[in-house]
């Protein structure tokens, strides 16, 4: 939403109105998706809960998918702030000094998806039918804001050349032909291997909060957390373990 | 579908003609899945496109619940016998005896999965609206069958005393207690350490699998099967190096 062409000037009333304007539309979308579901979600149903009509309401967003962009692009900042907050901890807030600060970092990604399932299923859910993100969009940059993240807790201790050096499959020369190809500002800037174990590590973690969220390990009870810390404990140790100088527990 | 009530007698015409047509309803209603989504699905559409009444289709399912047990029961079937058939691949058809049956087993699922990603969706996707699969049926009994192949090439080489000890966080009393009521038939026969591991490596293999499916590692291009095998062989290096006995390789 370019709200705001003369960057420099303070905005018009015109300007301030149509910001509060799309704050409200966007809220009335979140509460929709949080009640029917994302895949319910079209712009006759916001205007409605508004009391706007879907003339007045395409002033703001054209089509839906405009509307979709933005709540998935503030679900990833909302998300990204989560785990940026729990990584940056510092020890008089932080429960357990021993606890590594990916496992903070992890439990903060955790936490939020367990406090807006929705919202959560609308960025990792069932992919919405006839939607696509724009490439190198908001939710791109959110993507690699996260990644740049977890990459520093996992991987903040170590060198160039230990990450170079880590004991993995060695990748096959067509995948890192391709890896080379990425955007220097994300995964192209570690060593092949260490993205691999990164790219291991999100899997491992996503995947025990996507069982959670969607409802496939409800037969743990409350317990849910604990396995999720446990798993993420001894994904740190292992992942460690595999890098030359690191001991399971940072690098010695 | 309690279609054969007499299980000794030769079925019926009526009840083979019963059979064919579920069949065809079944089968139907997992084309519309694929073409538009599940939660597109309803028994007028499901009806419609096969030339029939809704008023006709009752007579099969009586409501959009009923047909969605039977899709996601069915679902879970393929995908078990994509597993168990991957697991028991025998060395002449595998292309490597190194590869642990783990690794294997794993391939079949993601395989399963990103050639039938509508009806892999169903299962793990966002859950769908106003749906909520019967306890104790036949969606419980085909996770049970899964979990138990995914023990059997995991820890099959192992003791009991062995997967007792393994190297992983102690889990607390509360959540010791929790998984002694499971039924004695799935997880609660495993030593607890052992399930912790187990539900730590699930949602690994679960989580790699889900990101590729819904298109969030697409930026991997063609490459997204060779991280899944390093994932997959670190993944049981580094839990069979925590079972004594292990040595990241199976049993010493």
């Amino acid at each position: 939403m370019p709200e705001d062409e003369h960057p420099s000037a303070p905005p018009s009333l015109r300007q301030r109105r149509r910001a509060v304007a799309t704050q409200e539309i966007v809220r009335a979308a979140e509460l929709h998706i949080a009640e029917h579901g994302s895949a319910a979600l079209s712009l006759r149903a916001v205007a409605r809960s508004l009391g706007m009509s879907v003339q007045a309401l395409y002033h703001y967003f054209p089509d839906r998918n405009a509307l979709v962009t933005v709540l998935i692009a503030k679900a990833y900042e909302d998300l990204a702030t989560a785990v940026q907050t729990a990584a940056d901890t510092t020890p008089p807030d932080a429960p357990d000094p021993s606890v590594p600060r990916f496992v903070i970092a992890a439990e903060g990604y955790r936490q939020w998806a367990v406090a807006h399932p929705e919202r959560f299923q609308l960025l990792y859910g069932t992919p919405l039918r006839s939607y696509a993100a724009p490439v190198g969009g908001p939710t791109t940059r959110a993507m690699q804001q996260m990644s740049a993240i977890f990459q520093r807790v996992l991987f903040g201790d170590f060198t160039t050349e230990q990450l170079a050096a880590a004991d993995t499959l060695a990748l096959s020369p067509p995948f890192l032909a391709h890896l080379e190809q990425l955007s220097p500002d994300g995964l192209a800037a570690l060593p092949p291997r260490a993205t691999a174990l990164l790219l291991s590590g999100w899997g491992h973690m996503h995947g025990l909060v996507v069982l959670e969220v969607f409802g496939h390990t409800s037969f743990l009870g409350g317990h849910q957390a604990e396995i999720f810390h446990l798993a993420m404990r001894d994904l740190v140790t292992d992942i460690h373990r595999r890098i030359p100088g690191g001991h399971g527990n940072g690098p010695g």
